[in-house]
């Protein structure tokens, strides 16, 4: 019913937690995932601006703390969506984008509701600010996986959520970001002690 | 990949939360839930019997048992639904519904196949059974709504919670059952002390 | 002082935590162990009943559910009890049976004494119910503590209560629930990653 | 097996949860309520001393932080007992002093045996240091329950833990702690805002 | 060491609780809470640039996400420095700022450090962004004890940080923000159901 | 305002973790440290006296329980203190002996103040007594970070943590205590079962 309503609401994200239902020797709940996804998009942005990149960074600062507010609706679920059909996941957005929209309709006065529309939107699209929330995306799942496996959860879905989002990040068109993620950073990642052998999984997918 | 893995699923339904993203005194697992509608199922049954219905217990067993298995997929996220469209609510139980499928079919040995079919439909029905699961069901959301509003939650998501619940119950047709409920039960939740008036807005419901 | 606080008092039993005092990776309360109960034992006289054995399910569902209601008397103490002599585990059973029938007469009314009397009695008898019951209370401690040692629990008495619980499946006089958990289910478990050696500690056993 | 396991048990006392099963809005642990009560006591005794008593340190100090050790073994479960019989609750003393002594034998190197016996008998004796450890024990629950009826906790249960222990620190032969305790302390307890009305509560005990 | 480390970090901050030490009803980790903060501070920002104002998002970006992560050094103690002297306050900013300064000359390779030392030092200066930012900081003090009042909380704590960081907000020169803030926000914020009168704490600053 | 506030403070010791944002398998609060701090101290002190030396036992038993209570003010710093420089370190001492004495002359009523100035301020002097604190202390270092590298916490702040204090245990000039520890306990921890090599760790220790 207005703006008030908005930002108690946030507070709701703040107790969804990723992956729900699976065992994680530690939660993280959307709130401080967005954070941090807000945090690696600017350092890559950097890199990419160094590099002769123009970046719009008041679209980036929109895409990477909005992109998963529509978990208030029906939480994480993506996960277990894997394991189902395209056609479900399909479905799965749509009903989300069907609540984000008489949210908007419902809650947000008509003045700003535009820009709100504008805002909640899908933001993974094809330009660069739309690359790097995608990128800083899957790089928070790297790093949830990768603190799991070190602490010896045997789960097998956080061996393929760490397969299945470092692959996408390797294949991620930012020539500069991608390659300091792999030349600098996961290099630092295999160093490290992990009772699960990360370092076999990521040489692994580094030979595709 | 067999009753094994069945076995171990069943303990991701301690890490649902019920009404996940709203503020809570006390959570509530999926299991736990479980566990409290077939003790309420039991009792009404006992009820029924004892006034010459004929109960089938194994039916009951199961339905009450198995009646929220399917949110191992998707959590449970039927309060935000209701602030949506009917429309949705079906196109969310058809995506669960045919998540269920695809686990039986992969994980669950062929020949058990056809009994967690059985097991794990809609077990709403017509049958006496399946208005014993509804009355269980609602009242495990009066007890909880119920618990949260004692103790001073000012969410009015719970003042509804109870509401609904509240009203489902009392137009059921367990005739029997009902009435215990409304002239014994239904009295001593209003006498209990709460800090938000729990017994103005049973007597409201109850006038209607 | 009646049902409604009967229903109440079942909440007590989603805070009584299992192996209380134990350090655990995850941990399990007495209601959702309930439920998990009902499911093991289902299955099990599913396939008793599928090999020729008549089951009772009322009996059976009234069995699970209500097996551990006396620990919200005193919790579940049964670990260090096994430190402990025979002599103490009797008595201590002496006083929860002795709580359990003043609560029943305090709190239940008259009309309904005689069936919680029933209900609530030890069910782990002589029947096919009770040692289906037997079978899944043990099952449950199998999980439990498999799923710690999954996780590098390196806490003994984990080990103790794998050992113990599988020792007891495995001599219960239920042949083809028996067969069915070794010949299949085990296999699973013992294929499954593990940082504590479960296969060793359970071929050790099969083997005496 | 020698002072590292008894050091390690200690943590156990960590996870033990005081008033188990009930609802809270915090929780405390044995541990911490140990140090709680070696405050308190510290504190009336620095009053008793003042006054001319002479107080045994060393005692006060033993007394203090083992009077809860024996939890260890069933936990904290007084609050259900006081709703039994003295004979029940007489019964459950027994068990865990028996315990203790067997945890001794098995635990502690035969040198200091002796000692450990001494040190983790009941501590609530004729001496002053047993009055004053009685009387910090009480403080305890007073706060314990003082903080749940303040924050609106409306189980009844904790309006009478208040009472009780309200009631026996009032009575106890401890002249100039009590006159402290009563004409300082319980004037600013009844000063606080609370949601629950301890003041009126507190006035009707003092009328008594 | 790198920018791996720099990342594993900020894992940190989803562990540091805001107002360490005092009861709350929920708490709330400086990861989620830095993220509100760039979400309130977006839209005033909005609202600044549709009245007129240029806002530099790259740099309100900046200094939201970061304008806390000096307490993965020595955590949130903001709180009972306010209880202390300014000089003590002082004192603290300096050693905060003194790890800051060590960290990034040990952890952040020479490439990055002269965006890190800019990008982590105090943001909230006398331009529009860092008075956004003290805006949005500040309004999530607002929304984290208004939620603590709503349910009950009695800590004066609470009381104290509603008014103080009211009262600040209200004399911040961002004249289009703090018009809607105090004429359309604050009137829905004292319109909601609440154990402790906001409505009245509010009217009365809202006089000053 | 009076010892009743002191007191309730004390509560909030129980919501101070230590070595926060590190990750844990599982957490502290410096009450129950302080407890268990009490309970290692009274156990070398017998040790010494029956070594002959003459303990203060009313010293130690008030050094012990309140050596921790300044962490009230500025929580749990010293893990990322010692990363800093040892002028940042006295910079932080400076501060909670500031807010310490604030809190004596501002909360505690003025005949209490001497002994409350006398018992706060630091208790590891060259006393026999504060000897036996710093031994105790960190001893429970030891033990905390044990605990973590049993369980496989892969985080190399737990193994610096159990080399730090196990050096300095070896070198306290409390020759009966520490020959106890080297000779006896020390041999246990070497022969637990363990996710991290600990016996490595430890002899490389004893061999310096």
């Amino acid at each position: 019913m207005g703006i008030h309503q908005f930002f108690m609401s946030m507070n709701d994200l703040e107790r969804i937690i990723r992956c729900p239902g699976r065992f994680k020797f530690e939660e993280h709940n959307v709130a401080a995932h967005s954070w941090k996804v807000s945090q690696y998009a600017m350092f890559f942005a950097t890199i990419e601006e160094n590099n002769g990149a123009t970046i719009n960074w008041k679209s980036l600062y929109e895409k990477t703390i909005n992109h998963d507010f529509a978990e208030i609706f029906i939480g994480d679920i993506k996960t277990p969506v894997k394991h189902a059909s395209p056609e479900l996941k399909q479905m799965l957005s749509h009903v989300e984008e069907k609540m984000m929209e008489k949210f908007i309709l419902d809650e947000i006065p008509t003045e700003f509701q535009p820009i709100f529309f504008d805002r909640m939107k899908e933001g993974k699209d094809e330009t660069i600010e739309g690359k790097l929330l995608e990128l800083a995306d899957k790089l928070d799942q790297v790093y949830e996986s990768f603190a799991e496996l070190k602490r010896g959860n045997t789960d097998p879905e956080f061996i393929h959520m760490y397969e299945i989002a470092l692959t996408k990040i390797l294949h991620l068109p930012l020539e500069k970001s991608i390659h300091y993620f792999r030349e600098v950073m996961l290099k630092d990642i295999m160093e490290e002690d992990s009772s699960i052998d990360v370092k076999a999984i990521t040489l692994k997918i580094l030979a595709q």
